[in-house]
């Protein structure tokens, strides 16, 4: 079997690519090994940069999210009981949109499926290799048989666990682990908020998200190693109305549909390419949930494969391939910095003893003061919250 | 004896307070622990903020500035090789002056001598007490005999380690200390830069200021446990070389006048009043050097604080005496995020591991490749660097 490019994973990454790809008239193949099912019902990200809603307007994929995407025109900040509204409208003309992985991969895959892409989930055994040549495979099994894909590019779009980043000899890991993690419910009531909220809070963070105009998504910093067991529905609610509480509003609760512990980590690998394999998304880098980045960052490393795979394939032009991962991982390091400042800012933290504690907690305050009083600051934090630009021209 | 503003410590704050009373017609006495050559020969911080500069030109304290100071209209900051320019002036129309707070002591404490203001050197034994009355006294030990002067309101800038901050009941601090200190050293060579240098490199921080267009002020990143015996002269300009070397530009070498390390640590006390005491300056807070913030803030303690003690001796309104501390630490506190973000992005971290260590490092060089690249990031540096306005209305 031959095609152009072998795109391993079946997340938004991978499909977005193909559908890049498929537009330039660049043949693919999507190995996933997951389910379709199981690939559908994953719940992550939901708030979109307007740069990556441009993508997907300009590549006419934005039909659902124009019906079912919300478009807000800013955030809250909220701390020592007082809400702070940040206009990214006024601060910097962009906007964000709220609207769910899982109703971007829908749409990706039903688009797919309408196109008749080459996308075979539940393979398993995949394993690239002849990355250094010109000429590398992947090689999966399928339902008992073995077989070998050969392309010009290999593109691993397969996620933090995947195996195109173990593959990659030599590469290594810049780690920072937090010792905290979000517990996030799905809530069955309407949000009780415009613009998402970020609040930090003696007890700790916490913030008021939504799916939809019915449905609710809320978050509470726990310690990274506490139980979901421990955290009944009313606990839930409870610590909500707490960290979330202002004079003149009201937290309407509803019935839990689903609740989790996530934990939060920054990771970046060393490069995010090695010969004629090349590294997008969670594959190359994660970034803990705070400055809503990860889903984004993706998009953006694709749309710069993206480019540079029809350059090098079509025009001949390699520089775009042999420049990806310096270009990528240039930009993603400035995601990182402004994921890490918005954890930082907006959690409690640990400290060697009462004093140190109590110094971070205030100092964080002065920090939320100085910006939500100082335009500069709104503007800065707007710029990064509604996105970077996608190139680094 | 009676006064009616008893200040403790002859440094820089206590000695503008002083003049900023004279000129209201309230009378004053100064009590300082050290001799006057001590005063004289102490060597500390180097920026005034423009703020702090218009207050001096306000109160006609600033011929010597104006003769000696150097304005600066931004700084560099230098990662990775490179070395970048913020304009200040272009950014938030404002400068810095270069002007040792040395001198500012000599000239304010000349200008005392002229106006025969009533200052005590070498006093010991000084003792705040009646402090919740309307009557508090301070008594002292002179020459042998103790004398107990009451007054008004009684002042602590008496620093970091003066009696006052410790007389208050019950009073609480906030610290975060640093792993690192700063080595610097006067040289006797002309500055090799216009505007101060900022520079974080893999071995650590460096920083090029000025004393005046002859000598030059140079610091290196040191670990806060290392002796000033492992650091031969020729040792520190090889570190300086290092960490500020750049392509086409040079750093001159010259006789290292003096040398010493200086620890870093942030400090903020719960309060900064007690019935009728109140502290300025380094008495209530303490800011790593990064930010230049030191003498900047003590300075903006004693125009909130001149003010104050103005409407209640001599128009009855007490507003701004019962406010004081509060808004000289929601102030402050602004001023401490600052310093320890300026400190964070230009230091190299202690991480449990080498991961860690490099993730620190690289998201500290996506966090200058941000700002440096942002408008509204340098505006926002440049506005807390040449000073936040000095009361918090």
């Amino acid at each position: 079997m031959r095609t152009q490019a072998v795109i391993i994973g079946a997340g938004p990454a991978g499909l977005l690519l193909g559908h890049i790809l498929h537009r330039a008239g660049i043949g693919f193949t999507i190995l996933e090994a997951r389910s379709r099912e199981y690939v559908l019902g994953r719940i992550r990200a939901g708030v979109l940069e307007q740069s990556s809603v441009d993508v997907l307007a300009e590549l006419g994929l934005d039909a659902d999210l124009r019906e079912h995407g919300l478009t807000h025109h800013g955030i809250h900040l909220q701390f020592e009981g007082a809400r702070h509204h940040l206009d990214f409208v006024e601060l910097v003309g962009r906007t964000v949109s709220i609207y769910g992985q899982q109703a971007l991969v829908r749409h990706l895959l039903a688009e797919h499926e309408r196109l008749g892409s080459d996308i075979r989930f539940e393979v398993s055994d995949v394993t690239p290799t002849g990355l250094e040549g010109s000429d590398p495979t992947v090689s999966f099994t399928d339902g008992g048989a073995t077989t070998t894909i050969a392309g010009d590019v290999v593109v691993g779009a397969d996620g933090f666990h995947g195996v195109c980043r173990p593959a990659i000899p030599g590469i290594r890991a810049f780690e920072r682990s937090f010792p905290f993690g979000w517990l996030g419910i799905l809530a069955d009531v309407p949000p009780s908020t415009d613009d998402l909220i970020y609040a930090l809070h003696p007890d700790g963070f916490a913030m008021h998200s939504m799916r939809s105009p019915e449905v609710s998504r809320l978050y509470v910093q726990v310690r990274h190693d506490e139980s979901i067991d421990d955290w009944s529905d009313a606990r839930i609610w409870d610590a909500l109305q707490t960290r979330l509480g202002v004079d003149g509003w009201t937290l309407q609760e509803g019935e839990v549909l689903e609740k989790s512990i996530t934990p939060m980590r920054s990771f970046v690998a060393s490069t995010m390419s090695h010969g004629r394999l090349f590294l997008v998304g969670d594959a190359g880098h994660i970034v803990p949930p705070t400055g809503a980045k990860g889903l984004n960052s993706a998009i953006a490393d694709v749309v710069l494969l993206g480019r540079a795979i029809i350059a090098g394939l079509q025009h001949g032009d390699e520089s775009g391939l042999s420049g990806y991962s310096a270009a990528a991982l240039a930009r993603q390091w400035k995601v990182q910095q402004f994921s890490e400042w918005m954890t930082d800012l907006l959690h409690v933290h640990d400290a060697p003893d009462a004093s140190a504690r109590e110094f971070a907690y205030r100092s964080q305050v002065g920090r939320l003061e100085y910006v939500t009083g100082s335009r500069a600051a709104r503007q800065s934090l707007a710029e990064q919250y509604a996105g970077l630009p996608f190139t680094t021209e």
